[in-house]
């Protein structure tokens, strides 16, 4: 099982990071690139046209601004594309996430929240997890963790 | 394989079965309810847990307003989820899209359009794909339907 | 009299912690929780349907982002739920306001300021003391006090 | 146990009725008033000084636009106000909304959903339930009875 | 000739004493108040009763989130009104200016830019000088100095 | 006295039609004129340079979308400029409201509601009044009829 | 001297053919396409290759949504692009317009209002006349002709 | 070929800056001006007027909030016009783009991001290359020098 993360600049690293991450946890291989929509349409559509025969399953694509990088990717790829909308400094990522959920008839983007990294991948983890089972326990446990954390800190702070 | 399609009411059924003829042509087995977060939180979370063990595969979610079907679903169940924001006569379904996506760190809900019942029943077969070779196949033909009317249209309008 | 707060992340409480300061000052008893959504989905339910039986007459909730604390909580009790939209960092609160108010028919929200936690606080004081007469004694007492500090404000500037 | 209702303009009415219909379902005594913030704000100040005395135990207040009315009773009543921003033919109600809900420190208004006059007079009929417990099992009963409404529906599309 | 300036809170003269200097500059009388329309809502009717017979003749207000305070005047006092709407740190100031400018028929509230406490004070200069001409002659040679101003910036920018 | 109504296209006119109705209703004499910011941009300059000597008091301006022609008028002539943000039908008027007020440091645009037409026919009568006495008794009579309307709408309700 | 109009679906030749109507109107040669930067990315592609090789000189874009159109064409094609952000039913363009305006440092597209076709051919008559003189006497021509319209409309006004 | 750059205040420089190294960077003559629309009426229309005679070839405008300048210009020099949407402090640039972008029928300028000084000095290369064709060839290897930077930046994540 393997996923691609792509972002469209070298600055959405900061924020990207987090995907590789979760995917690490999960113990799910994955390859980040750096392919920019406009910058390199071609190696974009390449990328796109290859990845399927690449043995990538899942494809995550981190944009800001007239994010298209996620829009490109699911036009040419069948694989399920999933699309963080990145913040921001003037519109606060209103533009990026519009462009990237707002997706015509045809070609859905599963869009996660803006900055969403740590989502994208958990998705992308669930998406797998329809087909690998051990994924499907692995999250399970991912949530029961989150659960145990969260009530340890309500624990925490009615101890206080 | 199996879809479930739930609203949170009826009146959102008019661009909901649009999701349910993209699942039959396509032969993935589906099954819509109306389930409301708010109104049925009981059913909601029972229809969550069980979902899975009922053979579910993935679950499509359809609100509007402060929608938040999509997250009652994703925070009880493991299975991936769709979320659909529905228009809203007043904020246009800004209100929808906003409630939908921007889910916290943990729990994604993987967002289409606004009103954008066929991309979500489009992205659930692309998720099955993953396990289903058959589907990835009926969704490349799909796809190259798609390519192929717009070719038409492109000849029709140039042959005027 | 008693007032349940309870809040999505840890992170909220630095805004949080000035609707328990109001409570205390008007002597409200009050129990503050966190509990997500979304992360503890059970444990939401569970603490909405005993609310009503712990002797909690008026819940308060603060979420960010797709806030569907609140109204998962008043979807489950029946008892007046308040909600604070929190600030976000990339769209300022207007996901988190539109989350909260939003709600569909049937289910209330009573919505006070993005990043509203005293008027939270004192938006319950003002329901208990459709109950508490004291209550309603010590609030008028409260708005007078604002009131004399603006004059005094005011007075000031006009003195310097 | 008595309710005002306080609209901007005779055109709000419309949208308001419904407010009426519900407190009327559970019992409640109910006036209905045409009072401008701009246009009357001695009347409405008068009003919002004598609503306590006159036996009224919450507000609701429908206005439109730049929507004063609920914050001009809230900073003068010490009642419970809840606000009813109305939809607006330009932009949707999102004026309407802030006016009514960002309130300053200090005069919280209780906010509902733009158009919201079911939720209106349901709040009510909850802050009130914090003192009469009659409203309260009524309250209940109107959840059950919508949840049932749901669970209907779902059987009905799902028996088609 | 006199200026009421009106602010709701000390925090908003950081952006306020601005309108005072220009009006300082214009030689034109003014007082500066602290009134909250929410807060002191006694003494904002009582200040826009009491104003023209005061010999204000054009009241300034500035006020933020939801920002009644200029409508609140306009609703009583006849003199013309003009409002500021204040930037608010979670939503940019839209709630400040949606609720400054979108007032409803019968009751207008003259308003300029967010924070344009500068603007708000010329507006004045320029209202008044309907009436003073030694006020119109000043503005002329305001906006004269203003033009040179930029056709010196733009010199020194391509001298250098 | 007299006022200058300048729209930027035929259209505008149904709903500026009312400003006139207004004005003339007060008394107060007006011209109404088509000019384009951006279509006769140099008769929109000679019309504001004149405006003065032609016995013009208070120019208003209506304008839709990038709506520039309150900014120009008030770029060159010294008089105070009013501007209506006309309603859009894609944006709602969004974009005419924040290209009126908006202005920047020095060239205040006094900005009624989106598609405000009488308020800014109130507004040129408040700030003519500011000079002419006749006309402040005038708009305290409109005053006490407007209130005396609203007070009559709520008595016909009450009887209903 | 050509210009190719490229639309993403055949229900935006409603609003494209007004572009055709300019551009026959000026004797430019224009071409129109139905090319979707998601349905047909090869076809899109292959285009902005081949578009300086056949001739064209300036491509104008048409699409709504999340609209990738114009902005897959300025990625690949060294031509100057225009993007028309077309009106979409639930968010009233301000997808689309920030889809197609918000694009990344090198890659920029000439965007005009939303549903802005006429524009969009006349700043592609702008730019070719950059080259071919007779159109910029053509386009100056056309100016004088609207210049000529506004001032008619006003005089039939003003006649009335 | 020459292109002037015209700003609308001093403080837009820090961004405008950048438009004229890429425009040196491509050899292409500049001036750079700072001419207020609203501040030197007078002046923008002389220049606008004069510009084709100048020789200038393209106009790039820059301005914030109401930002007219490139309004105006377009309104008045036959020249394409190209705007710059600076980013503001309170509505994030949301403000300059809705009031550069939304040009009414028959007026178009050519809009770039929010702070896109580099987009709007590309574009400006990219119309003038419809004429010169060194333009063009110097455009392609800009095009290219970005792809290959964006591939160099991907094998250094991927060589890390």
């Amino acid at each position: 099982m393997k996923v691609a993360i792509v972002m469209g600049s070298k600055s959405d690293y900061d924020v990207v990071y987090k995907a590789e991450e979760i995917l690490a946890d999960f113990g799910v291989e994955y390859e980040t690139r750096i392919i920019s929509a406009h910058r390199t349409p071609d190696i974009a559509a390449e990328f796109a046209k290859g990845a399927e025969d690449d043995g990538i399953e899942v494809i995550i694509c981190a944009a800001g601004k007239a994010a298209h990088l996620a829009g490109v990717m699911a036009g040419i790829s069948p694989l399920p594309v999933i699309g963080i909308p990145m913040k921001t400094s003037d519109l606060g990522g209103m533009d990026s996430l519009l462009s990237t959920v707002q997706m015509p008839k045809g070609v859905p983007v599963a869009t996660v929240a803006v900055g969403g990294a740590e989502n994208a991948a958990l998705l992308a983890v669930q998406i797998l997890s329809v087909k690998y089972p051990e994924l499907r326990e692995a999250f399970k446990a991912h949530k029961e963790k989150m659960r145990k954390d969260i009530i340890e800190t309500d624990k925490e702070l009615n101890e206080e």
